[in-house]
């Protein structure tokens, strides 16, 4: 094939600018890796006239989207607007009804209808691709879906959200307190419009579902990812990690397991020496684990321009050069409904009390964590000037279901000062 | 496309035998992945009468790999043989000139004749892929010939041979010197029957000279690499590596430059606490950088019979999804013979000398490099207990010629014990 791919663009942020750039800036370099030329015949946006620093008047404007996505001379439709619903939702559904191939950045729409939309992609011959959706440039769609295709994945993790991971190494780097970090995050401009998105572990969670799909070839589920942001994590608590070997990052695990698919986005305890305990600032990292490949670790920028423009512009490769993918790596038809498990795989866990400094007040606890069955790993007491007593402990492993019915019994018991923080700590 | 996709496997060792149980064992994931079945048609391997732990009664056996490469039942032929020439040449030559696909584990034919071999195979209309020659089962030559398709790449750096880096992270970790840890690792059955081909770089080489083609669309030119072994690494030189925050990895590199194209694989100081600086034992790592990506790194298990079968595997896949990309990210005909260029990019230098503990010795030496246009970034003598004074320089950037020419002068001073020994550090 040698007639040029010829792209409709829907979205012109710092991505869909992005790709525009590498489109008119690479022509000879695409065109010589793809065996065809890759030109852009149309573009979309919600403003027309404002300065992008890349000349788009050779492009004819399209000021609805829906009309860019099933214009003739549109092969190809790239969604960059973002939102679940909305103009993304109908332009996406009106190209594949008009057989267009569709590439699309949007974790939202697909966590949300990434079945419905690969199943219309799929019946209507088409492609829909989505590699700027999960962990920016790193290729990791491709990798799990593509590169591990012989495998069967026992685990996927991940640190999926920039945003999160500053705040964190912020934090720790700084000693600087949550609220006073998350400012200085909005200042620089690395929050969503609603930051819940990012902090709230939402933004990261979309993004697991869909690994988790591909994964182990389900229903992309995102109602059932157990989520927990990071609001609650204290100065106190990554220090106390810190002191113990450990970091603080919110990790995104999804594995499947007798029970069903575990998936879960929450604050985590990670050995400090492993590769997503050194894993600091924005950057995101991407565990895979598979039974033939064992572990592979990928890392890399998870925004910005640049990267996620590439991860789009690897998309569109794929389909210039004729690779057409299942959307989750197996025909939609085919894919299971998930069978959602509440976090069941056994793991230790950090516990941070404040408990009355009186005696017997460590005895209750101790006491409470044995009836759950649950034995200790290590426990401190730091010293302290008041009447009350921190206290962490790390247990053995087990399971949440044991830990909730502990922490429970705990918050009745009359030393105790605030709800104790429990906090996962993950093998890796 | 439903018809099976038929494989015919030639060389049954470990990643052989790893590449018939997936087959056979993942048959329904690999066709609900593949939309289509996967199977084997025939085998072939020097020994016929062997356990490999695995049924191989019913498939066809070929004692000649060409005869099998040209089977009629066969679609496509994969080539785990190994050896640059010789049989494994010769049946993947007979199977693109029989109208096969090919898939191959084979760095060192394809750094010798993968021009050749390349342009055949688009001549006759098929693909050649070799996902498991580099870094085992790290999907690196997928993230860089589609993942990053819209990047200039600038750069490719990476540890790929695992042997030498448990050979240096085991001279580090138990202080023993590097003829003990060879001797170790040989009982241990790291070593290739060559050494040489680990030790010396070679094995290493060849990747690296894999991708450099596929990263600046230039012919493999293997010739070109620099090669420079492990051997002559000492425990001292780790131990002066780490006081200075370093750690000593054999390294390639490959970058193109305005002078030509770079591609050295050679021991150099790395930072301590940087993702390849971190990495230890026999893992692989990659870095791939591009002007919109920034910098990707995959890490992964680098050799053994999981990892490297599920290399295989992701070529098998593509091919059966009817994924057929170009050998090297693009035609064959368009790529450029490289201009290769002796390493010029300028870098620091460690520089490790032992002088005659006597007055001016040091100023002889500080004046050679001054005269060279040297300047010196850190410079640290050692207490001693003879008349000879360990002494460590680290340079600020410079180019390896004018490096050279100093450590030319300076193997002339009078004061100068055995010659100096000088490694490049290179940022990362």
């Amino acid at each position: 094939m040698t007639e040029p791919l010829r792209l409709g663009i829907a979205g012109l942020g710092t991505v869909g600018t992005g790709v525009v750039k590498i489109v008119r800036q690479k022509a000879n370099l695409l065109a010589a890796r793809a065996g065809r030329p890759v030109v852009i015949s149309a573009i979309s946006a919600r403003t027309r006239d404002k300065d992008r620093g890349v000349s788009l008047s050779d492009y004819a404007w399209e000021d609805d989207p829906v009309a860019l996505a099933t214009r003739d001379d549109v092969d190809l439709f790239i969604e960059l607007m973002g939102g679940s619903d909305g103009p993304a939702k109908a332009a996406t559904e009106a190209a594949i009804a008009a057989g267009k191939d569709v590439v699309t950045a949007n974790k939202a729409m697909l966590a949300h209808h990434g079945q419905a939309l690969a199943a219309a992609a799929e019946s209507a011959g088409r492609v829909l691709r989505y590699e700027a959706a999960v962990a920016g440039g790193i290729p990791v769609i491709k990798a799990l879906t593509e590169g591990l295709a012989g495998n069967d994945i026992t685990r996927v993790m991940g640190v999926m959200n920039g945003t999160c991971n500053y705040i964190l190494t912020r934090m720790q780097s700084a000693g600087l307190p949550y609220d006073e970090v998350f400012e200085e995050a909005n200042q620089l401009g690395y929050l969503e419009a609603d930051p819940t998105l990012d902090v709230g572990g939402i933004d990261a969670g979309h993004k697991l579902a869909l690994l988790a799909s591909i994964a182990f070839g389900t229903q992309v589920d995102f109602d059932s990812v157990e989520l927990e942001g990071i609001e609650k994590v204290t100065i106190a608590d990554i220090r106390h990690a810190a002191d113990m070997g450990y970091r603080i990052k919110l990790l995104g695990v999804a594995q499947m397991t007798g029970r069903g698919l575990e998936q879960r986005m929450s604050p985590c305890l990670v050995p400090a020496d492993s590769p997503l305990g050194q894993l600091e600032g924005g950057t995101n990292m991407v565990v895979l684990e598979g039974d033939m490949v064992e572990q592979i670790v990928l890392r890399g920028p998870g925004a910005g321009e640049g990267p996620t423009a590439s991860a789009v512009m690897g998309d569109v490769m794929d389909i210039a050069r004729g690779c057409r993918l299942s959307t989750f790596g197996a025909p939609a038809a085919g894919l299971q409904q998930a069978r959602p498990a509440r976090a069941a795989t056994p793991a230790p866990f950090y516990l941070r009390m404040s408990l009355d400094d009186k005696p017997g007040a460590l005895a209750k606890v101790a006491a409470v964590l044995g009836e759950a069955g649950i034995s200790i790993d290590r426990m401190r007491q730091y010293r302290h000037d008041d009447t009350i007593a921190p206290v962490l402990i790390v247990t053995h492993k087990t399971t949440r279901n044991a830990l909730d019915g502990a922490l429970d019994a705990m918050s009745r018991l009359d030393v105790m000062g605030e709800t104790p923080v429990a906090l996962r700590i993950e093998t890796v």
